[in-house]
């Protein structure tokens, strides 16, 4: 693996207006009456800020005031924290960025509230922008997440094609909401229609590797740092990539086959994880984020070719070389 | 009380509207995959439609093309039914509009979802009425209602002002939404600001009158038909109108006051519902539901003097007289 690129270095040129991005966020905090306030503070203070900062990017590459860039970033890291809270309702996960989930301090009740409050938030910032369109892109990326996720919640055995079904899967996690990202800000800089759809196209392959390699860390220990045990997708019965991978080219795959169907105790996810790792489906599988990688750099030669451009570039490979 | 006036004869002549709503409905089901389908539809068929045929009546008020009041009308019963499927999930409810709630028949996580898929398209079609300042009241009313269920569900004693907290959670269960619906409807008619305000008011009252009346209907066994339990509100410890004028005017509130401190099971609760129906305050409560039905007269007395506004007159009456 190359020396892993340095998120805050990469993105030292945008600073103030990531800051702006949290000025705003502030305000939508302080909007919020206690106590939640107190409980959404630690959940919009943290997050590396990825989607806002590929859409403050993109006012840069485009020449464009920052402004209201500004306020689409801050509405994106407003809806992907809500879906953050929803989906740690549903998983009954236990921490989320270093610290305890809504849930587990709050009844179930209203940390689902809460989600939906900041889900309003977002839309009525994109709303704000006062271009109708943008508003449709935000809340059709929010459809189609949902619209994944409960295919993905109601499955109640093993889907017959596995591949298929990753793909969906990582389509309503995480490219979905990227597309929109980099869509509605090509639209916001008023950008060619030819340069949105590479925008947009570069927005997906970001997502699709951005969740291929969280998948990787799920199993290499470097995810203690994201608040994980390694597995801890596995252990919900969640096809990740390394696994996926490891089923096809494993000749036994028994050890991975157990616990996808059922037997989630630490010992056999820890088997599992070994023979994952053992089995060269890690190496494999960042070989696929790689080609992700290639399609969203293809994408970006439609675009201008500026400095900007190349930070784009770069943080492609900061999302398939991070370590947490 | 006077005979109670037939919805489906108030709204005869908007019915090909409502079943232009219906139509909106169910091409938003149609879109969906299964089996979410196959779960919301029950709830995307039923209910009053009450917020669309306020928002069709304004359109045949100003005499404007129905489509746009139609699409909007449709969003509203999205969000609506949106908010209802998140507040089963909190209330543990088990019926809903004569069926099981999608959270009994599925687990908690798609449930959920299942809200956020349909906050989701209320968004995108408001979104395609190409008025943003429309998108930006429907999340505000969205925002405020969260932000007050919040309040009322994480309350771990009794509010010391109770009249108050009353009024907190009237406004946040149902007068923001009718409220908004009023005032985007009247901005979608380009009505003047004072007769859009006029229309806000009017809805705000009609939210709450309607609010109360639920309220009533919790305790006066006509409740059945709303598929719950007399007294059902008042077992869940929520302080509702008539309960709230008892613990006012009752020289002794014991029965009510051992139920809201904790103690919920049958016997108490049946006998706080006798107390409360036996100290004349489900009438005083019948009288503050008309103080509202006659403020929301007033706000009409601004608008066009016309036969729809004498049916958005009589819907006022028919919610406070309603048995069901």
């Amino acid at each position: 693996m190359n020396s892993v690129p340095d998120l805050s270095a990469l993105l030292w040129p945008i600073r103030p207006q990531l800051e702006a991005v949290n000025t705003i966020l502030r305000t939508v905090l302080e909007r919020a009456d206690e106590p939640l306030r107190s409980s959404l503070a630690p959940l919009l203070g943290a997050g590396k800020r990825l989607r806002p900062a590929v859409v403050l990017l993109i006012a840069r590459l485009y020449n464009r005031q920052s402004a209201p860039f500004e306020r689409l970033g801050s509405a994106l890291e407003m809806l992907h924290t809500a879906t953050l809270i929803h989906d740690d309702v549903i998983d009954q996960a236990q921490l989320r960025r270093g610290h305890q989930t809504l849930h587990t301090r709050w009844p179930a009740g209203p940390a689902v509230l809460a989600g939906d409050y900041l889900l309003a938030e977002a839309v009525s910032t994109t709303a704000a922008l006062g271009i109708p369109r943008i508003v449709e892109i935000l809340s059709d990326a929010l459809r189609a997440k949902c619209a994944g996720e409960i295919r993905q919640a109601l499955r109640r055995e093993m889907p017959t094609d596995l591949r298929k079904t990753y793909n969906q899967t990582v389509e309503a996690k995480s490219a979905s909401l990227f597309a929109a990202a980099t869509e509605m800000a090509g639209l916001l800089a008023e950008a060619s229609d030819a340069q949105v759809r590479a925008l947009r196209a570069y927005g997906w392959e970001l997502g699709i590797a951005f969740q291929m390699v969280d998948d990787i860390l799920d199993l290499t220990g470097a995810s203690a740092e994201l608040g994980k045990h390694p597995g801890a997708d596995l252990q919900q019965g969640l096809v990740t990539l390394p696994s996926l991978v490891y089923l096809e080219i494993a000749e036994d795959a028994t050890p991975v086959r157990t616990v996808l169907s059922g037997k989630r105790d630490a010992k056999h996810v820890s088997a599992a994880v070994q023979a994952i790792l053992n089995s060269g489906a890690v190496e494999t599988a960042f070989e696929e984020a790689s080609a992700h990688l290639a399609r969203g750099r293809a994408a970006l030669g439609m675009l201008p070719d500026n400095s900007w451009r190349n930070i784009l570039n770069e943080l492609l490979a900061f999302v398939v070389q991070r370590r947490s």
